[in-house]
């Protein structure tokens, strides 16, 4: 495996003892994030174990050239930097945290993460999301259009739409039902109230680092370098709003309402042990155009994806969460994350550091890895039942949704996500 | 007219000679923006004649509550200031460039528009793009579904979608032809290539002030406190692109290469003498739905919108620019900016202020008032004819359009918003 060093050695333990066998955050893993505790302003810090290292009181112990942009409340300008210094950093972070002779002294810039409150990481300029999961883009558009499920374009555009920046959110923050125009098959005219037909979607998340300048496209061969990093991404969706809203511009007030996504950017580095050769496509399927030929012999993550849902009653019967979905990302996308950035700027779009992009929803073609209720259900005609004995089309109030991701592959010490959690609030209309 | 006060008398002149008659900027306008000059950094001024009043060097004759705001390099913090604090700032910037005890102070505050750089007056956190130019809809419609221009829910929903922040520019930015994805009918497979099919579209633009929290729809009541101003906005589209990306979730690369606005906020406050009844819906049309019916008696605007073209032969031969359209916004428009605004909310998405928020392309039901070249050739089939003789589908190559709007009403000092202008460059391939 190219690029692997002693950062991914699964050897190498941390004097955090939480970390070593963590689920999520083992010191292979040293996803970056922003935090506050104890009142103190927002700053940036790496996940270990149960901790964080607090990057600003830590930072004696860091290149002096890199403590500027380290003392920001948001990762925008450290992603701006590029994947040198970034490797630069984790080598340092994965020397500190594993090295006893450092212990002393950074025990005191660690805090517990129950102790801390995540931000969102960055300040997204702009969030795009995709629609790569070629499955979910045929089980979804057999619903709409049952003659032609996959439109015409979708094997040779990675098709993607614009989303709201402003209503994007770390885990956690509290999914308020939208309202909306929605129109049933049988009703005359459409009325407004809160959505009928609340639904998530399973996704991951890519930031981007460096950015590039409006009018230079970014060749696929560079587009690597320009993604800093991952995390779980909820595209909060109201089935009912898109049904009637969607033609001819897309999706808009049944999305942008709430955009939630997991706290940790966790690192294009980190991921590299778990990198793996894209499925082939089927054989009569186009080969992509020149300028989304992906030469990079390992361009899929190996990262199985998961949704859970606990309902209030649940809850209160002490019942844990029931799992809606496992699967893996690789077998969902049809279109790599470089090919996602290259067709994103091969107009001369700029992306800019911190932006975001979506996936889109990552479903496999299995009944066990669908990644939004309107395919669990079959568009609501097929409910599930929960341990509860309640029965679910599309989510109701005081459902959490719980999002994760876990990386792993032979030879390497697997790491996760963290969460992506929100729970849905009724609206008092 | 109610809210008119004595910033508005048509009998107030300025000690600015050249404000006085001045097509777009007499002491009645008074729109703010950001400028820089002689090397100095971007400051915010407001335009009188042919001038600025840089609001920096006139801070000391300003309330001091309003320095601070006012000295950042973008709109942003003003602008969320909300209408109070931005009628009394416009009362007082009238006292101050109408009476003449000022002159010998502010002379020394003025900069020649021409030696000034205009920059973009805001960051802009979401750009929304609407649909509301009923006749574009419709002619845009019969070329892609001749049998169902019009989609079901058009008289329902003011339709929008999200655009591109990061690519949003000030006029005179040059506009760099995209490359993309395009697939003309006859072709079996697409191909990757410079647009063939560059258009303009001729928009309002209106800037967001005061926002709301996720989670609170603003009221139609309320919604015109949160629009600060106005401004010409040309969404840059590329049509063979748009053809082929844009099902099932709108436009993407067909837009997001560029978006153009004109430097100057042109303020709600300056705008009320202009407006004017909503012409009524057609006997037929259903009412809105009560969350978007706008009371307000006046909720148009008297706005003459025009966009020229020039190519580089006509400018070699020193003709004038090339007329393609001119046209009332107010016979375009079947939403009004607070049915925008309110719709825009009324899921709960929050908008921010310098949230960027376009119209749609105004165009009028007349042959003069078609506000794009895709409604102007019919879809490329009946090209135009220049004064060089040269002839027009879309845009070629060193073509340069311009965008103006002008205000007018019986009784008030006319005003216009200044221009909104682009080039297009040519890709190396």
């Amino acid at each position: 495996m190219s690029g692997l060093d002693e950062t991914h050695d699964p050897r190498r333990t941390s004097w955090v003892e939480s970390a070593n066998g963590h689920r999520d955050f083992p010191v292979q893993n040293l996803p970056l994030g922003v935090f506050s505790a104890d009142g103190t302003s927002r700053r940036i810090g790496v996940a270990i174990g149960d901790f964080i290292l607090d990057l600003t009181a830590a930072e004696d112990f860091l290149d002096e050239e890199w403590r500027e942009d380290l003392a920001h409340p948001v990762l925008n300008a450290w992603l701006a930097r590029g994947p040198a210094a970034h490797g630069q950093l984790r080598q340092r972070l994965s020397e500190l945290l594993s090295d006893e002779r450092y212990q002393n002294d950074l025990d005191l810039c660690l805090i517990g993460q129950s102790e801390a409150t995540m931000h969102l990481p960055c300040i997204v300029g702009d969030y795009t999301d995709f629609y790569v999961g070629i499955h979910h883009a045929t089980n979804v558009g057999r619903q709409f259009r049952p003659d032609q499920p996959l439109l015409p374009n979708y094997k040779y555009v990675p098709i993607g739409y614009h989303g709201r920046a402003s209503s994007v959110r770390v885990s956690g923050e509290p999914v308020i039902r939208p309202q909306g125009q929605r129109k049933p098959p049988e009703a005359v005219v459409p009325e407004y109230g809160p959505s009928r037909r609340l639904d998530y979607e399973l996704e991951l998340g890519m930031w981007i680092g460096r950015g590039n300048r409006l009018g230079d496209p970014i060749p696929i061969g560079e587009a690597g370098d320009h993604i800093a990093g991952y995390c779980l991404l909820n595209d909060w969706s109201a089935r009912d709003l898109q049904a009637w809203e969607y033609q001819p511009l897309g999706p808009f007030l049944a999305k942008n309402f709430l955009t939630s996504v997991s706290p940790w950017v966790v690192t294009a580095d980190a991921l590299l042990p778990f990198r793996r050769a894209q499925p082939p496509r089927p054989e009569d399927d186009p080969q992509p155009l020149d300028y989304l030929r992906d030469e990079d012999p390992q361009p899929a993550l190996g990262l199985s994806l998961e949704a859970s849902l606990s309902s209030e009653r649940m809850r209160e019967a002490g019942q844990p969460p029931h799992r809606l979905s496992r699967g893996e990302a690789s077998a969902a996308m049809y279109w790599t994350a470089a090919q996602i950035v290259t067709h994103h700027s091969s107009n001369g779009c700029n992306l800019q550091p911190g932006d975001l992009i979506g996936t889109g929803t990552l479903s496999t073609d299995s009944d066990d890895g669908l990644g939004s209720l309107l395919e669990i259900s079959r568009g609501g005609k097929q409910p599930i039942t929960l341990p509860s004995g309640e029965t679910r089309s599309f989510l109701e109030d005081g459902d959490e949704l719980v999002l994760t991701a876990r990386a792993d592959a032979e030879g390497a010490v697997g790491i996760g996500f963290g969460e992506c959690r929100g729970m849905i609030v009724g609206v008092s209309t």
